[in-house]
């Protein structure tokens, strides 16, 4: 090499260098004005507390549903986005016509007992049904005991999630089969009605709801939850006297045909409009809940990053399109319905983010991609561990997201501290009141600085 | 080397890995047991209950501390330390013989503020005292207005604390000049009592307290917190109002000798007797609160470590010394006592641990020692990342246990999630009830992990 090209190379690794610097600086420095306007700013709680006041239990297809999609197209509005609008679809539906009622009988005793219906659960009779009460823990012990001891009887399934587990989505993971399969199980032995002991981690008068499932060819049988309280009381009187029985109420419907929406939105990106850097949460929350947590949080959080977009002036190179989901909770239909289109765009996704574990403290990231790509989050999110983004790895994604898959596209879920978590969790419980207003702002700052990353540095 | 000193060479090396591997299996599974029995156990958050409802207001000298040490010293001996005794003292003491009010006048309108004396405060004269309101956000505005302006005023330190910080203890640190030096520098100019804006995250009606000091040789006049809600309100009567003045009524007293005590348990090392490691909490809180995070979580934890340590049949080989301190809140005199005992102690304190930043999700420990004492902690604490354990660093040990530095002893604090801190510290709003059970007892396996861990291996 002549000296003269030898000080050309050299300029240009010194000005790789300092321009490399002066980017980190920038990053570093706008990631800092991020958490800043974030922890600064009340409008994003402002608006959970309106969706939540306006159009609690907002379950798909539901009066409240079609209110929360208003109020949010409202809320982005004020963003000024380039783009905001309504993605229509039709899909069967499940709503409850009015509360569940249950009460135990020990002999000329009754008393009344704290439960809600369990989602896509059939009707009872009008006038109820009862029958002799079956506590069991495990959905094999139905196929020890038998028809001979099931039939007629209301199977009552109340294995406590294990308190021991360090993470509660574990705990969750670990009772959930007694809600989504408890029923079919109980059916197939000719049982006539199902209580479950709600998934809580806490002892207390709330029901906690969710979804329940019938397998094929089964007798669809009632399957309602019961509060944590109460299913101790109920396994005591069980366990003290003889005959004791249960009336349990229900009257839900199935539709067939809902015309719904999910909602999205856009920042057009300034280089590369076509390529799309996707966040997304929830709309919808079950028919018994304000739903701040579960989805309410995420969804302002959404709308919050391109809130800070705005006033902070950052320009992405690359789309940010937000999408608001219809119907996590049932049947998925918002995100089969956003796959769909996905399939017929020809557009990218560099990666799809969604936050639906609470608005509570965030922790880090869960990633659901390849390893090089998860490498590449992991050392962008490395600039968050001050702000306390500690865990950063491979990962859930998230419900609404996860149909993206098939298509390659990297599914990024915030992850929060689950401790309070199935204290709220699909229960009347899930309040406004129960969200700190900063730790669900952290999660919006956390959220938007890997936003504001991977659009500058992309994922490779 | 000849071949049969390879061959010995060799062996040991292999008997020690087979040896290193087991010792980190044992201690694995050992850390395993204590999170599931932590997680598992409700003796501590009951404990906290009991403490919380049969002696709130537990400030030093007061009926309800008495009661307290009673209280935390039955708890204790439940369960069988090998040693359990007080530590008797005297010093002087200060107490609130009738909490504080505050009225608002404007005009003819009289409105009450929700107020509560600052600690250490003297009292107004029976009748109360009334000023015009001098409202300013820093120490230094005073004297740039100056004895003109400032003479007969109430002075009202109105200056937020600065929610835009990511750590909430910062934010506090940014604002507490004005609670603990305001009174001082306001009676320099001839104001006549002083009103501060609640240290607190929130906007609630919760005034809170803490500790005020009065420079030597200043007249000492009034000073108490105003709620955040009535901090904004006083503020914008005073900037839409001429003349408004403030009634301020506070009856106190400083108490030249009190008796009172720490108290102390050990359970005795198995090999090591004369060496311990100290952990520590206050018993201490506000005659205005429950104290449920401040400290009363830090003592049940400290009380659930021995609880652990006996059930899972732990027998630490150096002395496990619990040491609940008396008034860490107003003159630290039960830390003062300790360090004057430990001086004349012939044993070693390893370390000491505090838990002082309430029952919430534990994230790390805070150190304060040299560099490789620190980096040996972080060594160990490196086992409890996937606990959630994850910030141990250079950092802040407890007030309780800052004296034991002058002895060269290590300080360790456990560090939590502070977003919530202020929405309770020194307030009413310091309930049980706002412990999650799950946190709290994750800090006390935390800690019970950490004194494992170096009881076995030492800080070299």
């Amino acid at each position: 090499m002549i000296a003269r090209q030898m000080k050309i190379v050299a300029l240009a690794v010194l000005l790789t260098g300092a321009l490399t610097l002066q980017a980190q600086e920038t990053e570093k420095n706008t990631i800092s004005a991020i958490y800043q306007n974030a922890l600064s700013s009340y409008e994003s709680y402002s608006n959970l507390n309106e969706l939540c006041m306006k159009a609690p239990g907002r379950l798909l297809g539901s009066p409240a549903s079609k209110r929360a999609i208003q109020i949010l197209k409202g809320q982005v509005g004020k963003q000024n986005p380039d783009t905001c609008y309504l993605q229509q679809y039709t899909t069967p539906s499940w709503r409850v016509n009015s509360p569940a009622l249950a009460m135990v009988k020990v002999g000329s005793k009754k008393e009344s007992l704290n439960v809600v219906n369990l989602g896509l659960s059939v009707s009872t009779p009008a006038e109820g049904i009862t029958g002799e009460v079956l506590e069991v823990h495990t959905l094999s012990a139905l196929d020890s005991l038998g028809s001979n001891v099931v039939k007629n009887k209301i199977v009552f399934f109340n294995r406590a999630m294990d308190n021991s587990k360090v993470t509660t989505f574990e705990q969750y993971g670990g009772a959930i089969d007694q809600r989504a399969g408890g029923a079919s199980k109980a059916a197939q032995y000719g049982a006539v009605g199902v209580l479950v002991r709600s998934l809580s981690t806490e002892h207390y008068d709330f029901p906690h709801t969710g979804v329940s499932r019938y397998k094929d060819g089964v007798t669809k049988i009632p399957n309602i939850s019961i509060s944590t309280n109460d299913a101790d009381k109920l396994s005591m009187l069980n366990k003290n006297n003889k005959n004791v029985k249960v009336w349990i109420k229900s009257d839900t419907e199935t539709i067939d045909s809902t015309r719904t929406a999910n909602l999205i939105a856009e920042i057009k990106g300034s280089r590369h409009p076509e390529k799309i850097i996707l966040i997304g949460a929830h709309m919808d929350a079950w028919f018994n809940t304000p739903g701040a947590h579960d989805d309410g949080a995420g969804c302002e959080q959404m709308i919050d990053v391109f809130r800070i977009f705005k006033e902070l002036n950052i320009k992405p190179e690359n789309t940010i399109r937000l999408v608001l989901f219809m119907d996590e909770e049932m049947y998925q239909s918002g995100s089969k319905a956003y796959a769909a289109l996905v399939g017929k765009e020809k557009k990218t996704h560099i990666v799809s983010i969604e936050s639906d574990a609470g608005g509570l403290l965030p922790l880090g990231f869960g990633i659901d991609a390849g390893d090089s790509v998860i490498n590449a989050i992991k050392k962008q999110a490395g600039q968050l561990v001050e702000y306390g983004i500690y865990n950063t790895s491979r990962g859930h994604g998230g419900t609404d997201i996860a149909p993206l898959k098939q298509f390659g596209i990297p599914l990024i879920g915030l992850m929060t501290n689950s401790q309070r978590y199935f204290e709220y969790h699909h229960s009347a419980n899930d309040t406004v009141e129960n969200v700190s207003r900063r730790e669900m702002q952290l999660g919006t700052a956390a959220i938007a600085s890997l936003v504001y990353l991977i659009d500058k540095n992309g994922i490779r």
